[in-house]
């Protein structure tokens, strides 16, 4: 038998879903819109019925295919209790028994797990990615918001409450920028993709370089992507953006290493795209922060899941933790 | 048999050795000079000595006392290698093997383990202390400096390297305070008993307060319990003290929080004993640098192991963590 497991990750806009093999790759893939309507009974049944055509449809290819779980990420998603919990970007409103719900669905599935986007990343490191072998590492996802998973003695951890792996908003800068969860100062206003975006802003502010290839795009045109292209050709403020990003962000790997002590940290995603730009300063500015007994040993490294499928990659990879959590 | 574990702590000036029951408390207990010499080898041999006299006089006490193990507290001590490394505050250089020197001289004692101080505190706190059950929680030493101690799923949170948890040299400022490791800003600089003198002449400074009851002491002279007897007598210095001490631990204590949820985080050492003082603006401002799915969750408590023993009663508790391991 090909074993096979699903991973689903469940997006504000659209639900990708995904059947993935040992090794992570993705072999056949869907996806079905997120609805708005808040009526979570007909999006479970609209999203297993979804999952059970994709299954028919690799099943066609290889009839020996064997689907040994599902794994779903989702924002706000509470792993202890398979519910899915406020979570400001979905139109299902408090508490949200999701998993329950869906297990009614697959009465032959027996390993069914949810946990946030995030701690999928996590997950999907440590059984296809860079993380193999390693008991204690941290994943940043760097996007329109900076998530994090935290792995300790090689358990994903979640804390008394489930909710464990919120790095992103740790205060960088005591009453700093706005984060969009409400606080201040936080690493996601700084070193996330709009976080990049608003360094750049200061820093066109601070100048006043109307020379800078920024300088003709408005606020809301601008995107992490340009601010890349923009440093490769040289311009001094889109430099200085990465510069900067990457000295904040490495201040804040350096409270995550004085906490846990990781073997290395990911980082993973769109901003990744711009290598030693964003990695060069944000290992030095780590090290510099870091105490003496942690310098030269904490490795940065980029996460080894590809940017477009590692959501449903990282959420499939949470059926080998249960199963391995089943033995 | 009634059942006793050793406990020793190691500092810059004294080694204190206590022989601690079950309950954590301190039976007999004894002390020697902690060396300027250098020499492992007749410190070894010193500190065997009283502990064997220690063990002697208990068992006088009562013939029916079995040793079961002994705890070692140590700065810079490595838990999973046995040996002190590079400690700034003993005449011992470089690394040494001080658990298999130790062992030489007690054979008849099979369970001895090493830990630094902080995570001597945590394990006393869950052993003996308030941190009975829990499975997540965080200790964090005000002393000298800021020690702290991770427990994540029941276990000390070691990291790669068996240094993980020194949370107080997390940057709350950047460029702030120098801080005793040579990094700035760090949550030590601020929160610790001479950070807290560090802010009360910060604040001398900028109101120009002569009348306050901290203006006619050197920096020198100054210390926590001074602050707390002026903040008690109504002094408008000392209290602004106590009021930025809680500002700046909150907001470190939120950055824990984020990376790890835990149940509850234990304040332990000498500020501590101004209770709500310093207790009640931490936790303001730990609620107040929260996301909203950990607010009003986090507890923070004043540890329940008495100051004068603590360090000795927490080594001691390492024994029980090695004997429940070994099962």
């Amino acid at each position: 038998m090909k074993k096979v497991a699903i991973g689903i990750d469940i997006g504000g806009t659209n639900t990708a879903i995904g059947v993935v093999n040992r090794e992570g790759d993705v072999l056949v893939s869907d996806s079905i819109a997120t609805p708005t309507h808040g009526d979570v009974g007909l999006y479970i049944k609209a999203l297993a019925g979804a999952i059970k055509e994709l299954i028919k449809s690799v099943k066609l290819l290889n009839e020996k295919t064997e689907v040994v779980g599902i794994g779903i990420g989702a924002p706000n998603a509470n792993y202890y209790t398979g519910t899915i919990e406020h979570a400001p970007n979905l139109s299902f409103k408090g508490v949200v028994n999701f998993l329950d719900m869906l297990k009614l669905e697959f009465a032959d599935i027996k390993v069914m797990a949810i946990t946030n986007d995030a701690n999928a990343a996590a997950i999907g490191e440590m059984i296809y990615g860079g993380a193999k072998g390693m008991k204690n590492f941290v994943v940043f996802t760097l996007g329109t918001g900076v998530g994090s998973g935290v792995v300790v003695n090689g358990d994903l951890v979640y804390g008394h409450d489930g909710f464990a792996g919120e790095c992103g908003h740790m205060t960088l800068v005591t009453n700093g920028r706005h984060c969009g969860c409400g606080g201040f100062g936080h690493l996601e206003a700084y070193c996330s993709a709009p976080g990049m975006k608003r360094t750049a802003f200061e820093l066109l502010a601070k100048y006043h370089h109307t020379d800078s290839l920024l300088a003709n795009t408005s606020y809301n045109e601008l995107n992490s992507k340009m601010i890349y292209e923009a440093a490769l050709k040289g311009d001094k403020i889109a430099q200085e953006v990465f510069a900067l990003t990457g000295q904040w962000l490495g201040q804040g790997l350096a409270n995550t290493v004085h906490h846990l002590s990781p073997e290395a940290i990911f980082l993973f995603g769109g901003p990744l795209a711009a290598g030693d730009y964003i990695l060069k300063p944000t290992k030095e500015s780590m090290e510099a922060h870091l105490l003496p007994v942690f310098r030269n040993k904490i490795r940065i490294l980029p996460s080894q899941l590809k940017l477009g499928d590692a959501a449903i990659v990282g959420a499939s990879a949470l059926v080998y933790i249960e199963i391995e959590k089943m033995k």
